[in-house]
């Protein structure tokens, strides 16, 4: 357990600069220990500036967090904050302690929106270390972290599971227990809200002609529209999640790393992923859960990003008349259209195995 | 009358693409019926936080806009939002349903503000297709359409006339016959807000010395300043305004297109045009009408535009004593200065004949 | 004293446009008179909109400007916005009048930030004109003014100093007298606020583990992060600190000036700087005073900016057992790691002196 007002303990060397006196480094493998639990610094308050920056950045459509009087007709007092901002918000308040000198995030897994987050709010997070696993290279090692975002009361909105590969100070430091956390395959409990999400619903308001009923396991959505990412916008995306990670904003640094730039933070790309997939998936609202994820590749400035969907799974939703869940597989890929659904190679960026809510039809 | 939740006929080619099942790819020429009324999805409820995005998009300084204080001495509960992001706002809106596929957005006409628009508010918009042509080639046509925005109450906040040119799916299929819409010269009922505008109007607050009995018809202003376009601008305001045509995003998609690269919306450059026209018409504070309008060439990221004005005509509003009216043909050039107030050539990429209301002295 | 709605006299030429009639093309060295009052134009209100910009932009980390209950916890009603953001915004509306035509902004001092700015007011600015000294050369000359940064109802919120070397748009236009203005070395008096800062504060939720009490003076603080600039967001910054001047925005203008290219305005170097210093000085929550500054060399987009900072001295407040106060010397510098404390040098683009205000332990 961190505790409150301790200092820190990595103090550290990394390759680019020594990190002295106050200067926090970032943690590196041997700084975890299995069982401890880490605050995070820094809570945010949301605003309207920052979902109104979020959609600049993203193009997100998705009418739920558009308007305030369509989020009312379906249910809500206003237009909550897109989920997948939240995610990221939460993942960027933990990156100073997890993952500032990670080599790759390895994949995700759990994740719960407990329930959605509205303007106003205030958002602060805390990661578990679950498991850490040193690698046979003796230079680095996994650490599996659950992260946890609560409100302003402490009580927890979003969780997930995430594993990064963190060099080791010293490569002669000894290897921690191997301990890798058993990880469900999806998460079985649906956070559902409680209001009666179809009762006004508007189809042609919602941008969005389909219902949950006109959706089909195996059905395959390319969602055409293609987005060039720019230096300016990942970065200022990126700071807007509070993510301060040195590889998406330093290019003096990345001139010397194995890519030779900047590059894109990977919930950047789910974000701009889920903003695209609104061509087709429209109404698919509210994101319930991310069984799965991993970033397969990097993306840099200049990259354009396509998106397509497969419907792993529909749904239907005990006791609920109003709306029903799929279970949907994204790909985003980056430089080439997504109409011939590719699901593997170097141009495919990002798997994203996620549970979306849609209205059913009335 | 497109009706609710019914599914769009454009399920079609394009040149790119195969939008196949629920994904959207735009309509075609043939896809349009004269007199049809096209309600466009995803209502925007305004913020302080889209507000603070186009001002740091634009540079717009008319100060009406930008201080509540201020709007309140000229008789406004607080400061309404830039009228041209409104304007932006609702074109938005329509892109989707009518220009997704477009060649060339030929023309605005009868575009009239009709009241100033709040924080707060939520708008959606409308469409009808008030006129269609096929072109000689036989494998485009025009289209004409009104498009509407509205409040969240369904009044009408403002109104234009535009025509597009849109592509045939297949040549072969029968023109339609071709109505052409009369179109006014200008807007003749301009809309007035009700207060005494220039009760406590402060010239140095405003930043702008003149009133409107300072200018003449005939007159010409420079307005000297320029400004580059990044393309991570002018995506950023362009996902502001809603409008998601992939020309202005797809940097892949156009390297195989006419121009090789994103081309910058339109009515981005009108938003630049006018914010650059603060400089010599900084009390021109409210646009009332835009009488007609051409975007005369592409702009690109990497121009820089410079735009000036010329006073077409200086109008009293009768019964009013605080307020006046002055038609104004403002010309945005690019990568030149336009101290020599160039009327034509390539380099002019905007022509806007609009109307706007200006202080008079006490 | 400039009057009310009177016609600024500058009306002049410069190297390339002519501005004519109603253009502004701003002031020359001759066009100030000593002992001038100028009221700047354009008051602003401030919104949440800016403070997540001007987040989303710096990547500025301080908790006190990021949550309400954390700031609540200090004793505030909400968030003050970021001190930083403040004076850039008083700045950029002084520049329309003084520095649109400034070859060089050459230093600041007695800058004292009389109060902290929250959502929701106002600020306007006047200069008064306290210094004009002509150069040897009979080009330019030095003009000194103090700024200060008024809220609604006028009273002071921030002042400072700063001196410019302006063009002549003569040269053959008489010297004034020589006038330098006497300026301390510091500001003597700081603003602290009245409420007890560290009764709450909770340095794990504020991201810095550090006290007033940890600091020493001689002290050196590597704050070792990196941010590339692009062109976007420095245009973004200074658009949203209202600041117009061409050198930033105008790339054709630029081609044919000294450097070639856009210069960053160096309020936002200021702004990264303090970013960058959390790392380090996370606690350093609270800017009272700039007893000096200087950008010490110009930065491009492309530049990759440091920061590094000397304690000058660690201060304690007089009847204040929950703040004290560290003078800070930060330096900024392009295009390599601070980690070797480079105090000199064209690399160094910036050195600020300044006085933060951190909590004590309790």
């Amino acid at each position: 357990m961190t505790q409150k007002g301790a200092k820190p303990a990595n103090k550290a060397q990394d390759q680019t600069a020594t990190a002295t006196g106050k200067t926090d480094a970032g943690r590196f493998f041997e700084d975890f220990t299995l069982g401890e639990v880490i605050e995070h610094g820094v809570p945010r308050t949301l605003t309207e500036g920052q979902a109104a920056l979020y959609q600049a950045l993203t193009g997100s459509r998705f009418a739920l967090n558009a308007s305030h009087p369509f989020a009312r007709l379906a249910g809500y007092d206003h237009s909550p904050l897109d989920d997948i901002l939240v995610f990221n918000l939460v993942f960027g308040q933990s990156v100073p302690d997890i993952s500032l000198n990670a080599v790759a995030n390895l994949g995700y897994a759990e994740c719960d929106f407990l329930r959605q987050v509205m303007v106003g709010e205030t958002i602060s997070a805390r990661s578990d270390v679950i498991g850490l696993k040193e690698n046979s290279d003796g230079e680095t090692g996994v650490v599996y972290v659950r992260t946890t975002g609560m409100d302003h009361r402490g009580v927890d909105i979003l969780t997930y599971v995430r594993w990064v590969m963190i060099p080791k100070r010293d490569p002669k430091s000894p290897a921690p227990e191997t301990v890798i956390p058993e990880l469900a395959d999806r998460v079985e409990r649906l956070t559902i809200p409680r209001h009666r999400i179809n009762r006004l619903w508007d189809p042609v308001k919602a941008g969005a002609p389909y219902f949950w009923e006109d959706y089909e396991t195996g059905e395959k959505i390319d969602h055409r529209d293609g987005v060039t990412i720019e230096d300016a916008e990942h970065m200022m995306a990126t700071r807007l999640y509070n993510n301060k990670a040195r590889v998406h904003f330093d290019a003096t640094l990345a001139a010397h790393s194995r890519f030779g730039k900047r590059v894109v933070y990977g919930g950047h790309i789910i974000s701009l992923a889920r903003a695209l997939s609104f061509n087709g998936l429209g109404s698919a609202c509210i994101v319930s859960a991310i069984h799965g994820g991993s970033h397969t590749a990097p993306a840099f400035a200049g990259d354009t990003i396509y998106a397509w969907t497969e419907v792993l799974e529909t749904q239907a939703i005990e006791n609920r008349r109003d709306i029903g869940a799929l279970r949907l597989l994204t790909r985003a890929v980056k430089n080439r259209p997504a109409a011939d659904f590719p699901a593997q190679g170097p141009d495919v960026v990002l798997e994203l195995d996620y549970t979306a809510l849609l209205p059913k039809r009335r």
